[in-house]
């Protein structure tokens, strides 16, 4: 049996087999998260350029937009519900190859929910396959394909975008195998577009153009046999002929989305320790910024490759930027997404501190590590350690952490809106027998 | 200036400035042909799954699908005749890169029109610029791109068809540039599907993404500066580092478009001068085929790489067979849609035939050209050598073919349809001043 063929069988033979309680709990901190980042990002002005240029296209009016008054097509809800999901990059993250995996996953799903009726627990297990192969595919391409400059998230949500949609219709084994072939021949998403709009177009597309395969699947449009590992296929193509040996290797025991990590700030992850560290020196001594000399950030190499950016304009650079992270943590005592917004990014006193602030390397840190250091004026020196930030594989969000960040994007995107009904039927999606109920719970106004 | 705002510059700069005869000629020889592979291919079975999947969730009904009664959306429209122009790979081919230009670029042109009045001048110009810059980033990539497993149609065609219909709504320079980059976030498709109806997803995707990354950047959605030769850009990643240099080079000078062929038959374009041969062969002495003991055809490496595949099952895999094309050609004296047909590829007659058929390399030709030698059974040798094969750049169609070429496929896809309204509208598109009731001309019923 192909590999390609392979996760097609285990996906047609995984229907109605059980599913371990962990999981169904994971899915649902999954889903809790994004539909929390859509709400708050269903308010940035991506999501709404993109509406207004969907919207005149778009029936029947079948699907909830996340945080909006108006419905879309399921295909339309899909892309605008993925893109608010992940457009401030707020969502969750495979640590191993840094894809967001519920954006382009859970919002399609949804979206399907409402056209055709299902449980919450068949959703949750269509969402748990689809982000098991999204994140095996993700695994066999890392690190070279992220590195080369493919939006990973885009170019492998797609097949998890296809894979849960087949799983929640039904497919079987052959037409899950043509999924993933329409899933392929759209695979995209360029790193060159991060910190623009247009990332969001690769993000959105993803999620709009994996739950159509699944349909275009249903409906007859077969594909090859080996979309995946085929000489022209995904692997080869995308993956510069990534190996697929042990991609399907413990299908159904060993499950990528057990390991998915939640971020606390919505800034890029190596800032997690920063922030923490920087939050919790101000905790131990408030003292004015002015009274700062210099602030050093020391951690592991992908902190200043990714993060040493002095220089910023726009909320988007801000949230790769080391400097402007630890300016904002100080000044605010916060990082939330208000911190991470234009008018922030150009205040004078961030500014001021920005310019005070550097990054080096040290040895001994991991990515999820760092120290932070202080010079004060007076020649005095705080200092603090880092060794797990808070929503790291070491320290992960607690339920009720998460259930915090979702009312605090529920606040920003939503203004008014009360969203403790939807959290609560997210929290008990798996006894819901209409998932659709449970979504429609965050249409707004 | 960069690369990619160069391409911006040159497309918003053009607007007005008039066009040469020729350019406009060979851009109504390009659509008349697209139209007409449209017409034949709107009976195809992946157009008909592709047609019933997107109609639930299409509206308006705005835009005419070629060779159907239904509406559908622009979008929606762009998606569907670009699939059912490229379905059976007769459209045209652009020899430097095997692009079939115009499928994923006019017929996003030509559903606009019907939601944006524009003069048919006005679609032809854009059309001319879409086509120059898809092609010219095929240049850039070639030929490493599509041997690596790129459907380089697709994947380039993206750009295309955005570059068309921004030029086509009037985008500045700077909302081109967006247009590329939200292009760019979508550029995709797999050799691998080829021979599948799964290709037609990535084609008809193509189409539709460019159209959309058009009514994206119209509306705001910003994109990276540098889209094509950035660093995580197109060229780096789906063209593996591909320079820039030369990419913009005669820009306005040199036209792409000029150098685009038309097919005389539904099958690979290595196998042209074979049907040529085989058909010449066959004027001279109609033999019957029991009274052949064996076909030998001689031609240039690419013949027998690409086509060297006596045995075949489907009729997409016998466009790509020197073994059945020599063998229909005989038989039937014809070499059309219906001799690549699941029917034909088994007919007995077929079979036998086929597997006398014995494909060889030889020096002195070139792609264009071949060899074809037959024994028959008394020991007699006929033998003919094709320098130029129809519709190469060096024998390319006159109108007069493609006219008949048009009306051919118009009676496969569209049996009972009066084509002519529409084929003459179309050599006048230059002079009408609705492009959009010219294109409507190709509903049928």
């Amino acid at each position: 049996m192909t590999v390609s063929r392979e996760f097609a069988h285990f996906l047609a033979a995984s229907r109605g087999a059980g599913m371990a309680p962990e999981l169904l709990h994971e899915a649902k901190r999954s889903l809790v998260n994004v539909v929390g980042t859509a709400l708050g990002g269903s308010a940035d002005e991506a999501s709404g350029i993109a509406r207004r240029t969907l919207a005149p296209f778009s029936a029947p009016p079948e699907a909830t937009l996340i945080g909006r008054r108006e419905r879309m097509s399921c295909l339309d809800a899909a892309f605008l519900n993925a893109l608010a999901g992940n457009v401030f990059d707020f969502d969750d993250t495979h640590p191993g190859t840094i894809i967001h995996p519920s954006a382009p996953v859970g919002p399609p799903l949804f979206a399907l929910a409402e056209r055709r009726p299902m449980s919450g627990r068949a959703l949750l297990e269509a969402f748990v396959h689809g982000v098991e192969v999204e994140c095996r595919l993700g695994n066999a391409v890392s690190p070279q394909h992220y590195k080369k400059g493919w939006h990973i998230t885009a170019s492998c949500g797609v097949f998890g975008a296809a894979m849960a949609a087949g799983h929640a219709i039904g497919l079987d084994e052959t037409r899950l195998l043509w999924a993933l072939g329409n899933a392929s021949a759209q695979a995209s998403g360029l790193v060159e577009t991060l910190g623009t709009m247009a990332k969001s177009t690769g993000v959105g597309q993803s999620a709009r153009g994996g739950l159509l395969a699944a349909f275009l699947a249903e409906n007859g449009m077969a594909g090859p046999e080996r979309p995946i590992e085929g000489p022209r296929g995904f692997l080869m193509v995308l993956g510069d002929g990534a190996s697929p040996d042990g991609l399907t290797e413990r299908l159904g025991e060993s499950w990528e989305l057990l390991r998915n990590t939640y971020k606390p700030y919505p800034c890029g992850v190596v800032l997690n320790p920063v922030v923490d560290a920087v939050l919790a020196l101000r905790a131990q001594a408030a003292v004015p910024a002015e009274r700062i000399a210099a602030i050093r950030v020391y951690g592991h190499p992908l902190l200043d490759e990714r993060a040493d950016r002095p220089h910023v304009t726009t909320g988007r650079e801000a949230q790769v930027s080391a400097q402007h992270a630890v300016a904002v943590a100080w000044l605010d005592g916060a990082a939330g997404i208000a911190q991470f917004s234009d008018a922030r990014v150009a205040a004078a006193d961030v500014l001021a501190l920005r310019a005070r602030v550097a990054v080096e390397r040290e040895g001994g840190h991991s990515v999820d590590g760092c120290r932070v250091e202080i010079r004060l004026a007076d020649g005095a020196v705080l200092d603090h350690v880092v060794i797990d930030a808070r929503g790291s594989t070491g320290r992960p969000l607690s339920d009720g952490e998460i259930s915090e960040k979702f009312r605090s994007l529920a606040a920003h995107g939503c203004p008014g809106f009360d969203p403790e009904p939807l959290l609560a039927g997210l929290w008990r999606l798996d006894e819901a027998a209409d998932a659709g109920a449970v979504i429609r719970l965050a249409a707004v106004g």
